[in-house]
Order: structure tokens, then sequence, then C-alpha cells
């Protein structure tokens, strides 16, 4: 059955990669339009994978992310007409030449092929992917949870209603309605008909592709993600930063995991990080100096006498109050190799810039990194040595991300080397080809 | 000790990607002159593993590729001193944008990191895959052949001995001297250091890597090429571009392995390929409509009365003689799918251009395809509809060269779609980083 079905997407994906623009942008309209109008039959059977996630006892943050409503629908929608105004990347042509014998060499952009792709619980992947498929001219397989298996066959019904409505193949979305894992590894294994696998879910997920995989992985989306206070950083604004990286979404993948402080401001900035962050419910794992740093603030290095009541207090600025140890754990020995996904931060002190970077080239998933400077040299030198997919310097770690980069949507963020690195958007989803034109040239 | 020896490969990666260009010239100036101060080393060596071949019965193909002169290796030392002069990939920024947040957005060039290279009897590929490892800024761990050993000890003895001379590591570039094919295996595996495996090799080397890598492997250099003969192309010059693309150099990967011509003109066309290419030694596998032709053509279709002696003949210009069965061969059911590597040539005649294009997507293996007519919509039309890694308009397969298209160097063809297609130079032997700079920015 998989290999019946990875050849209807090679098929497909053959006749789509010529397909003019305008037939690919009429497709998403009515791939847009089709969820609308079957809005009633897809919320219904949102409905039964709810009940029934509710019977399995799923987490209510699972649940969450299963869940549709007709606002989350319109937001699909609306993501889905957003990529009908993007531009068409397949058939751009670039690094265009006239060799010295008059040959006229180009390379030019054509669609990926057929992408697999393996997600978890999120319905929203299913319309994301297939608008993104459709867009840059590949096909694709698509394996969802099995959490989400009724609203999964409603939304794929509806996709490939709208693709034969506008007279393209409805395999070019094809979803894998069997929810044992076998097929998984059936679909890493279709190295002839499946050109790219793109998982999208925790590091168990990607670790089993790339070990089982005959077809390029697309490894990513895991995201141990460091910012380094250099001595030189204006700590006043850093401290946002840091807020903004650690709280705004500490589910997902570009939020911060450690914060990383030069020793000649330790002492002074870490107490800040605490103290702020603590208003927002997050609490620390401290490496030993990071912790004798804040204990030394909370035993009375900085005490000062309260003006009204006459009584000592540990006191640094409004926003801050006593640190105490439960507020600052110790950082256990897998601590730094941890992606937090919720309001946990590593806190360490470096000697220099040196160590921050050999920390982050040992404990960093590649993902995104940064420096908070004042020194344009420091900067430099971060940015030479530090080698992520995105390296920051002055930002947060949260604008990893196709839409805020630019690119308009986005697929995956990539964390390893080849193809594509960071966020991949529609250009990433597709290769090139070289077209070689000359008059009968042969070579001498 | 492969997993130590990836270990070093990485930290000697880790340094050499931030090297300066200067010395990473310096060291490819100092490799070039070590070789040639090692001279006498380097071929008593190679006459070691020339003996040791002949003994061991290597035919006299591979015992050619085996041996170094001093004209080869000066040769390999030019190569070596040509890759100085080409610019760093290192380093260069491209797409740069600001973002409307004021976010300076770019993407900067890195080295991929550490190559796992696999060949076979070739020494200069020792050499040439150093130099590129070197220039690129990555580490190689090199696994060539065991009918080089003696040549591969000495020469990467030299390499190493020049990188230390320049103050970089040795272990830049590393050698596995164990023949023993579990090596490969455990190289392949070794996804925590390597970055990238490059088989350069048969099609059976390049399967064995994809089947058992953890690590992305570039598939390439395989070329079942095909050039399609359209109704329009002017047969006068057609003739010497297929000469040219499977007589020049047929053991190569660029030769020409089967014509398609349109039917319109095969009665006239393939009897002068068939007489001009014979004239070079080259025999013929023609599917039976192909045979047909030149069978019809052969038993007396254009028998023309010889003016001097009276007697008919088959003639056709002057270079055409009679065309015997022998000389042309019923293709086999395997004849299409075979990447002949000789001067053997698959013959055949299509309807149109949509069965030409049919036949190559079934029958290519995406390296170098492409189409002899002077129609410029039917150009159009094949070079939207052939998905090869180089797509020809009257041309030669033969360029699909890193040197011929203009990249100065080249490590290797690559047929799979992901990172790179077609040759691959400097620059893609490069992955490339986000560097994304504000001014304390935080998302919104």
């Amino acid at each position: 059955m998989m290999i019946a079905m990875g050849k209807r997407a090679r098929l497909a994906a053959d006749w789509l990669a010529s397909a003019p623009s305008g037939t690919k942008d009429a497709a998403l309209e009515c791939m847009a339009a089709m969820l609308l109008t079957r809005q009633e039959a897809i919320l219904e059977a949102n409905q039964q994978d709810l009940a029934a996630g509710q019977r399995a006892g799923l987490s209510p943050a699972l649940l969450d992310r299963l869940m549709l409503n007709p606002a989350r629908l319109a937001g699909i929608v609306g993501d889905l007409r957003q990529l009908i105004r993007l531009p068409d990347p397949v058939g751009e042509s670039f690094e265009a030449s006239v060799l010295p014998n008059g040959l006229r060499a180009r390379k030019q952009r054509v669609p990926l092929g057929v992408l697999g792709v393996i997600y978890e619980a999120r319905p929203n992947v299913t319309v994301d992917v297939a608008g993104l498929a459709v867009k840059t001219g590949n096909a694709a397989i698509l394996r969802g949870g099995s959490e989400t298996m009724h609203s999964n066959r409603e939304l794929v019904s509806a996709i490939r209603q709208a693709l034969e409505e506008t007279g393209l193949s409805a395999d070019i979305i094809q979803w894998v309605s069997d929810p044992a894992r076998e097929r998984v590894l059936e679909l890493l294994h279709m190295d002839e008909t499946v050109d790219m696998i793109i998982p999208r879910g925790g590091a168990g997920l990607h670790e089993f592709c790339r070990q089982n995989s005959r077809i390029p992985v697309i490894t990513g989306g895991i995201g141990i993600c460091h910012l380094y206070v250099d001595a030189s950083a204006d700590l006043e604004k850093a401290l946002p930063v840091i807020f903004n990286a650690k709280v705004q979404r500490p589910s997902v993948c570009n939020a911060l995991d450690t914060v990383l402080v030069h020793q000649s401001v330790a002492s002074e900035f870490l107490p800040r990080v605490v103290a702020h962050l603590r208003s927002a419910e997050v609490s620390f794992r401290a490496e030993p100096r990071a912790q004798e740093y804040l204990l030394q603030y909370n035993t009375g290095a900085y005490l000062e006498q309260d003006a009204h009541t006459g009584s000592e207090q540990v006191h640094y600025g409004a926003q801050v109050g006593a640190i105490l140890p439960q507020d600052v754990l110790p950082a256990g020995p897998d601590d730094f190799d941890t992606e937090w996904l919720s309001l946990v931060l590593g806190l360490k002190v470096v000697d220099d810039l040196d160590e921050a970077v050999t920390h982050i080239r040992q404990h960093s998933t590649g993902h995104s990194d940064g420096i908070l400077t004042e020194d344009a040299a420091n900067a430099r030198r971060f940015v030479a040595r530090v080698d992520s997919g995105v390296v920051y310097v002055n930002a947060s770690t949260r604008f990893t991300d196709g839409a805020q980069l630019g690119l308009g949507a986005e697929i995956a963020v990539s964390t390893q080397r080849l193809h594509a690195r960071g966020p991949m958007g529609l250009r990433e989803l597709t290769t090139y080809k070289w077209v070689v034109e000359g008059d009968y040239h042969v070579r001498a």
C-alpha cells in the first residue's frame, strides 16, 4: 500500500513540477474555500478526536493542540491565502553566466519532488504542509498522529477534492490513515519515490528518522538556545531580551534555555535576571559559580537598611526581592543538555567570551544562539566562532522563524548542515537544475 | 580507532573553520611544494602498489589509474596551485536584508565540517580531496582503495607534514589505513562527527553508502546520459555533438549512453550516426524500430549505382559504408538502463518529444541529458520537462564538469536532489548560517 502511494505521489509530482504558478495558486484558493465549505464536517470530526483524546487521558496541553474551532480554522485558511501572495520560487533562474566558449549556463529552481512529512497531534500541520507543497510544486505523503485521525481524514479529503476541482491530481496530497508505526518505517525506506523526509515532533522522532531513513531527513526543531551576556552588554537592555527569549512562548524550539554571563557582570546581573524572570514564574538551574553569586547576593553582601522600617533586607532596584534557595536549584549533570520547553532557565558564569563559545559549541543543538554586547569586536568573534543555524547579536532567539525572518512561510527549522539551515521557507522546498545552452558545442 | 579519528577531525574542523583564507592558501602551497620535495618516496611507494597490483592481476585500465609518474604528480601539484587562485567561499555574505523591525539578517557561508570520502584506486583523488577540503575549511577522513595503500600513506604523510609546517592541525586530513570493509561501515555510522559522505566510485559503492549511512550521502557520478535529436535538429551539426559526447572520453560519467531520434529524421540520421561513430570503434544497441530503419537502409532502400564500376552498392555520403547486422545488435532488456562507460551506444526512435521525455524520465540517472533542436519552443518544453542535474540544449553532455562549467574545481557530480545538483565545486562544500543583528530586539 505504501509503495503504491509512493508511485502515485511520484507521478503526481512529475506533472505538478511544470504546472504554472497560476494553477497552483488557484488550487490554494480552492483549498481555502473548500475548508470553509466543509467546516461543519471538519469540526465534527475534530470533536470525535477530542472525545477520544479525553477518553485516552491526553494532557490538556495536547488536547489544546488538537482542538479546532471556527476561529482556528479561519486562521488556517488565512495562512493558505497568505501563501498565494508569495512569489513562486519554481522556475527562478540564478547564477547565469556565459562561459568563455559561448555556452550559456544557469541554474533554475525546480521542486524537490515528493515530501514525506511525519508529525504529531496538530491538525493545522496537515493544511500547512499541503499548502506549502502545492505552492512549491511538490507532492506530499502525510503521516499525522493517530490522535488526529478523524480530523485529518476530513481535512485531507477536502484538500484532495479542491485539487481535483482545480484540475490537478488529488494524489499531490496523500495521507497515511493506518496508525501502525510500521508504516513510518516503510515510508523511510521509500527512497525510490520520496525525496525528503521532514519530521515535525520531538527529539525521539527526529532520531528515529535519522537512524532508519534511506531518504535525506531534515533534522530540526530541537533548540537548546543560549544567550551570552558579554562584559560590555547594556544590562538594562539585556534584561528584556532575556525575558522575551525565555518567557514569551516557552514551549517552542527557539525559546531560551541557558544564559551565560561574563564573570565581571555576574554579581550585578544574575540577581536581576532571577528577580525579573521569577516574576513570570521562571525557575532556575544554576551551575555552582552562578549559584554562589546569587547566594552571596542573598546572604547579605548587598544588604541594605530599609529607610522606612529600619530593618535590613536584600534590595537591588525596585523589582528585586530576596532570592531564596528554592528559587535557584543547582544545575544537574544533564541540565545544560536539556531543551526545557517550559519556564526553566539554566544559568552559568563564564570567564570570558571564549568560555562562552566553548560552552555553546558543546551544548547547543545548532538552532539559535546569541551574544548581547556593546563591543563590536566581541560580536564579530562570537559570530565567527559560533556555528549555529541562526547566530544573534543583540536580539532575542525568538526571531528564529520563517515569518519573523521574512520568508513568508516556514516548513521547518533545520539544525542540520546540508541543504538548508535555520528557518526553511518556500525556496528551501526546491532544488535546482543546471540549464546549459549552446550552438552544437562540443568539448575540446 | 575510527571514533577517535572522528573526534580529532571535528576538533581540527572547528579550528579550521575560522582560519583566514591566507592561511589556507599557504597550506595549499606548502602541500604542493611538499609533494614535489617528497616526490621520490611517493613514486617509490607507488611502484610498490603497482607491483602488488600486477601480482593481484589488476586490469591494465586499473593499473593505469593507479600509476603515478613525475608528469602526473606535476599535474596534481598544478591542480593544487590552481585552487589557491580561486576565491575562498567561506565568509561570503548573501541574501542580506533589513527587516521592517530594523533587524539586519544575512546568510554567511561556513564550512560543512567533516567530510568522509570513500573512493577507489586513484591516488590523485587523495590530493584532490585534501586540497578541496583545506580550501573550503573542512576536515576530511579519507578511505581510499587498498590497491593504493602505499601511495596514499606517502601522499597523506606529505600533506599532513605540510599542514603542520603551516601551523595547522595535521588532523585536518586523516586517512584510514586499515583496508577492512568494516571500517567503511563504521565511518558511515559516525554521524556525531562526520557531516557529509562523498562516495567516489561505481554504483555499488553509492548504493552501499546510501543504504547504510546515518550521514547525508552525496549520491552521484553515475550517468546514463541521453541526447534527443529533434525533428528540427541541424543534422550536420548534430553528428559531431553525438560523436563528441560518446567518443571523446567514453569511460566517464558524462559520456553519452543513448541517442533518441525523432521518427521523421530517423531514416536519414540513424545510418549516419552508425557510420560516423563506427569509425571510432563504437558498437550499437538498437531497439526494434531503430534496427528496422538501419536494416532497411542496409537491405537496399538506398542502393545506388557506382559511377565508376557500374555495380550497385550502398552509398550515403562519403563516410557511410554498408551497415552489417553485427554492427547493430538488438538492445537487450537492460541496455537502456546501463551506464556503458565504454564505446557502446543505445539507439532508439521516438514518435515525438513527449516520448523522448518519457524515455529520459524513466531511464536517466538524472546526470546529463540534452536536446538537439532548431525549434525554440521544443527546447523550452524539453528543459521544462526533463529534470536532470544538467539539461542541455545543443551541446555535448561532456560539459558536465566543474572546470568546464566555470566552477574552477570539482569534488563530485551530484545526481541527488538535496543540497547540490550537478557539478559540485567549492561553494557546494560549504553551508551557511544566518547572522541576525539588532539593537536588543525582542519579539512582539
